[in-house]
């Protein structure tokens, strides 16, 4: 779980240096953030935030903000330092030494961190690239029966192959992981082109609901996700999160983001067709490009490592997917048309090169 | 540790709206922060941070300003989410079920709050009133022998008491920790009247420093701070830190905080002078004030509910003392001239009362 062991996206200022490069210089495609950046009604609120007094410790606010939003009681909430320390409270309340913990993968590798630190036995669920990285839903009914996992993490659309499992395959696994429970991150569902609504799931005590905020709203700055599940598994997490992990300007930038839900419409409709662009002239580079639902792309190019080295030094970010097991793929924000154009070009010129 | 457990300063959004209060209608002298508030350098670095990237995991920037600033490597720094995220890293690196903590007490609930969450035996040195909640060193010199702690926390200057232990004495039971880590905790240092520089104290390996910047910068509302220690101790809480747990914000108005010494010399003028007229305003309401080298006072009310409430109705919080085991006193932050005025007028007349 440690910061200095598990690969993300997002920027390297050290390695940035030894490239000559400031952060301000690039184009960053490796984190996959609202495009159009933290809206402007957040900016505000961020910026009129009370840096000199404690933040509320219960994240009050935001949780009934959200209880209205989503119909549940705000027992049923907790707000965390992004969705990471939601994912480390959980698994340090959920699983112990020698617990059984299913991960469907490729995906974020802070479940296997968390899971791991807590002492768990990590079994994966692997999506082959064979099967264009879709999850046997059958199989995994079965393997969650024979398994009987403590936790279970799904990420779903996943993150980075960008497949969105629907409504009754997410139910059909809820059904079977009664012995434990289901952890549905939906942290890229606000983006996808056609999200639908994870909330009803709640209705089998055995699912939990992850959010970030940090994606939808580009906050990956001020860190912002919540959890949604029942009291019990809400006070577990909760009886381990330090006091005001969550801070002032967090608060009140995810306060306003609630009230703009405009704001990730727009960007839906940007991700959309820039998406359609990236994909068309992917192809037309002779690239493999996994069908996603959601605002990124993973991208077949051979040396992984290579081609995002290349980039860089053009000053583009992508994220090289070694530490998902994929060494010969990229992943790909989709940012505003104009910056995917850039990265066409740059690419074009690696690939020619290389 | 739960932040549900742990008792602070601060205010408490749910029970001020019971009172009918906002929190902007509230003086708040429960929190012990500078009354000066962020300096207009650290506000505009804060307004001016970027929201939607990635923070950077490593604090670079920031660990490099104190590297240079303290004359150590930057291996020797971590940076936390406020000083208690630190706590808990801390503890639980460096404590197993069944270890010995040693806690001089009464003091910051968070140490015993993470070493207890540790599984650790908790022992308590305590201050007695008795005897001007002075710790006897000679004594805590055998009891530390005896016990040979894996943890020793010292507040110093200590949180509520206001005691400030010299250098020497600080030596004396740096010297006999060997079986284990001596955490000082100088969250209050830099708002004494006299601060001495406990940075030689690293010298002794078993010595870690714990920094807060949410006191001397005002910096409560965006938690920011550091931990300077050999890198085998600095490594072993950051292996247990989740990624991005500072957010950019933090780091933002971190890194111009220590641009500005200015500002907290300022502050320690402006409370050296507002404490010499709340003692003698507090002492001239026949109120028992314990000597403070910082920034809060421990006064004794008898009831310490009854007047933190009857004070509360007024609009001024206060902390009551009852979680330190001291419920006839309360706590007072030193804040400008006129607000203290304004809490001595409050006070005179919730003690006629009375």
């Amino acid at each position: 779980m440690a910061h200095g062991k598990t690969v993300h996206g997002g920027l390297d200022e050290a390695e940035l240096r030894d490239y000559g490069l400031l952060p301000q210089d690039v184009l960053d495609f490796s984190a996959n953030i609202n495009p159009l950046g933290p809206s402007p009604l957040v900016r505000q609120a961020a910026a009129a935030a009370d840096l000199s007094s404690y933040p509320d410790r219960d994240s009050l606010a935001i949780r009934e903000a959200l209880a209205e939003r989503l119909g549940v009681a705000i027992d049923h909430l907790l707000v965390g330092n992004g969705s990471t320390e939601l994912i480390h409270l959980l698994a340090r309340s959920r699983l112990r030494t020698g617990d059984c913990c299913l991960i469907f993968a490729p995906t974020f590798g802070e479940y296997e961190a968390a899971a791991a630190a807590s002492g768990a036995e990590v079994h994966h669920l692997a999506a082959t690239e064979a099967h264009g990285f879709r999850w046997p839903i059958e199989e995994a009914v079965g393997t969650i029966r024979e398994l009987q996992p403590a936790l279970v993490f799904l990420c779903n659309p996943n993150n980075p192959t960008g497949l969105y499992l629907s409504r009754d395959a997410v139910e059909q696994l809820a059904a079977v992981s009664e012995h434990g429970l289901l952890l549905l991150d939906d942290a890229y569902a606000s983006l996808a082109d056609s999200p639908w609504d994870a909330t009803p799931l709640l209705g089998n005590g055995n699912v939990a609901i992850l959010r970030s905020m940090t994606k939808d709203h580009a906050l990956a700055g001020v860190r912002l996700g919540y959890l949604v599940a029942q009291p019990e598994v809400i006070g577990g997490a909760r009886a381990l999160q330090h006091a005001w992990s969550v801070n002032a300007v967090a608060q009140a930038a995810g306060l306003a983001a609630l009230r703009d839900d405009d704001h990730v419409a727009a960007a839906r409709a940007v991700i959309r067709e820039a998406k359609a662009y990236l994909c068309a002239e992917l192809g037309a580079l002779g690239l493999a490009v996994s069908p996603s639902a959601t605002n990124f792309l993973l991208v077949k190019v051979g040396d992984g490592a290579g081609v995002r080295r290349a980039l860089l030094r053009r000053g583009l970010a992508v994220r090289h997917c070694a530490s998902f097991g994929l060494p010969e793929h990229i992943r790909l924000a989709v940012r505003v048309r104009e910056d995917c154009a850039r990265l066409v070009g740059a690419l074009r010129e690696v690939l020619a090169d290389g």
